[in-house]
């Protein structure tokens, strides 16, 4: 069983069946009545992160990808709470030091505020976030219209290739190493265009699994299919020079997850507003494809015009 | 460096200075413009709890203790979210069945419902709890004054006892050891008392670290001292049989923590409405002593009306 359907087996259940829950089906939960709206996720060593050999770049990474969770729904994070497990190796008075002035650092850029939280003893180490904000209304999933045009922001893949050159699967100059681990580290969260989201928005989620995997989890309650053109997948130059290199293929890089760029989805007729507010904030939108009721199936249509092949019962969930 | 030491000196600095903040010396997180109380606790197999064998009373003892915290402040819970990090051997679907049903249990008898978590692989079983409630005002700590009495609702010391049974480091009849797993494992929350409490105590804290670490902590910013009675120390019928038995003295077994239950102070003039409220409740409180500005040094007063020697520096943190 995946983590969905466990949710859905075991705990959807035990949500309040109202207006205010989300039934779980969403990264956050939103209370219409008080105008709350939280995120909760947890971050184990060695799985969401490599290791701890730096403190000051796995926090902030851990404290982005929480508050994406409500920058992407329309939601500005107010404030977070930390709660850490490790043990003394993990948490010596360099590295209280260090994530201290890490978390400084993502207040001052993000305002945000440290709240409380907890630290305990364990051979593991783990931190859970819980980051929460206020507004009137927030972007839902499952809430793409016939015939909308799929948005991203920023690049994608610079996260990915970061991570092969953490982990040595990749060799490459000291500059491009520099840039794609400070990708892989410190994404860039559109947070300006938070408000605006709401604006014209019909759906969105943050790109943390992958543009696949999230984009079909944006969907997963509606009878729609959706097509992507993977030239319009937008990358970053120093990715580019890789591929133009061949060093890497596009499609094996653009969709394995931790970009946290926000996907979305609006009606044609918002496309000149979105360009518009995209240059205005200096945040770049690309459109990469459309969403139908219409496809038969949902596709992937490469640079040659031809349809990659979908693995997993139709399904990509990772290249 | 103990984990107030921890917060005090890496993390106070991070939170907003002002009223809203409790500048995380306490138990919870109080927004007052927003009425928001939000708890978060981890608790750690090894640690919290001693294994996963029984999911069902684990579960339930981990969401009383996350709600404690709130209504020991005078906040009804309102909801939760869960993140457990674990293994296919914690989270087999019999356990997660189990899981559910206990979640399911608590919810019904606390009015609380599931919003949201999250579920990660981890080697090492531990949960991060959220707990949310909404109240106008909270009880702080640090609030004490000068001749307050000291109250505590319920019984102290069963919890000790039956962590000695699962430890198997005593050895007591049938009925005993099932009374005493049962007060381990489902503390007696007295939320019927929460609003009430509002309206006498002049500050408050659940029992989860221990009776005298936790008056501790719950004064720790002010110059006051405290006389604590052991004979007023309130415990069950079944802990005073061990005791009558010489199974146990009653010192070495009501400040080890787990209890859960509220330990509050309040004015004297308080006294009769505090009595008559726990009466048509069916909730026990008792005066187990008194804080003072006069008294040299905070002390323990046994039943011969002689002084129990402190340790650690005058301060018992474990008898």
């Amino acid at each position: 069983m995946d983590e969905f359907e466990i949710i859905k087996k075991y705990f959807s259940k035990l949500t309040l069946n109202n207006q205010s829950s989300l039934e779980l089906n969403d990264d956050i939960f939103f209370d219409k009545s008080k105008k709350l709206a939280v995120s909760v996720d947890t971050y184990v060593e060695g799985t969401h992160f490599i290791d701890f050999k730096n403190p000051e770049l796995v926090i902030k990474k851990i404290i982005r990808s929480s508050i994406s969770d409500l920058i992407c729904k329309g939601v500005y994070p107010k404030y977070y709470f930390i709660s850490g497990s490790g043990n003394e190796r993990s948490f010596t008075k360099n590295n209280l030091k260090k994530i201290s002035n890490s978390l400084n650092e993502e207040q001052d850029r993000y305002s945000i505020y440290l709240c409380g939280g907890d630290t305990v003893f364990s051979n593991r180490l783990s931190f859970t976030i819980t980051s929460i904000g206020f507004s009137d209304s927030v972007i839902l999933r499952n809430k793409a219209k016939n015939n909308d045009d799929i948005y991203v922001t920023g690049n994608l893949g610079d996260s990915f290739i970061g991570l092969k050159v953490l982990k040595k699967k990749i060799n490459l100059n000291k500059k491009l190493t520099k840039y794609f681990k400070k990708k892989y580290f410190l994404p860039d969260l559109s947070i300006r265009l938070t408000k605006k989201l709401l604006s014209f928005a019909n759906t969105s989620i943050d790109i943390s699994d992958g543009l696949i995997t999230d984009l079909e989890k944006l969907i997963n309650k509606q009878k729609l299919s959706y097509k992507l053109y993977l030239k319009n997948i937008p990358i970053s130059k120093s990715l580019k020079k890789l591929i133009d290199k061949k060093r890497i293929n596009k499609i094996s890089c653009v969709s394995r997850g931790d970009d946290y760029q926000i996907l979305f989805t609006a009606s044609p007729s918002k496309s000149r507003i979105i360009y518009k507010t995209g240059k205005s904030l200096g945040i770049k939108i690309s459109k990469i494809g459309k969403i139908s009721s219409q496809f038969k199936k949902s596709q992937i249509i490469d640079e040659k015009n031809e349809i990659i092949a979908l693995k997993n019962k139709g399904y990509y969930h990772r290249f």
